[in-house]
């Protein structure tokens, strides 16, 4: 990981933790279903613009390291996996 | 929200609070970003799932409900809204 | 289905069928992959929208009349399903 | 786009224009709403198939010849753009 970006994911999380706080208090609360699901939503949109964060990192730092060692398969099976499991 | 799911929620909700301070420290750590990825998708996955039998439990007693008393166009509106909002 | 729909559901349609005729073109061609997969995109946001017109349709129409033929298991059922599959 | 992958693509395509075309059927014949929007998901399954595919040919011949040229950050920005894309 691309240790100058940590700082920013670590915030990243820390705000999406306490978004998850927030609705498990809506859920003590009783609010109404539909308001509680539009937040777990926005969680996910979060959660989104994380892991594109960490992916840019990733291709701009590990990949071509990779592919310069001659690890190309590797390299390849993990960004095909992960394209994959996004779609999901 | 029917009052017999909440506490089932919470303990989802606490699960995924749990797996997202996982995530904090993988991040910390310098974790792969690769693996750390993985997780949020494992995260989106649990959030799916709450959100799941969210939605089971408004369409079984809130929905029915609101058609009984002719609010038709606040559940079907609704309804629509967050189904649009899935697919985001 | 709600009949005064159809045709704009055909047209939706036949466009997604017109733009897929395209993308099999752009294949033929040895356009850029990343150029195609971006089409590709696209349908599947057409997709989203024709899907979207019709479940409003479905919860305009078929839904409450549904629930006033106390069909309510079968028309929750289905809004369920409908609800998970659309995030896989 | 590898040449060699071409007719694979093709042929997936073709099938996904004929699923299309039957859908169009279904509407024309008013089937229930629910079916057809089961049908739709099934043609979004089987573009992100075409597309997994093609991002991995991509992957295993356009991304490391572009890095061996220095075209690092063409790649990398197009591989972001479709990641972030692929979760809309």
């Amino acid at each position: 990981m691309a240790v100058n970006d940590r700082e920013g994911l670590d915030a990243r999380l820390a705000s999406i933790e306490g978004h998850i706080k927030g609705i498990r208090k809506m859920v003590q609360d009783d609010t109404y279903c539909v308001d509680v699901i539009k937040q777990t939503f926005a969680v996910e949109r979060a959660l989104q613009k994380f892991e594109s964060e960490l992916l840019r990192g990733h291709l701009s730092t590990c990949v071509p390291t990779g592919f310069k060692q001659g690890k190309n398969d590797k390299m390849i099976e993990e960004l095909s996996d992960l394209f994959t499991l996004a779609r999901k």
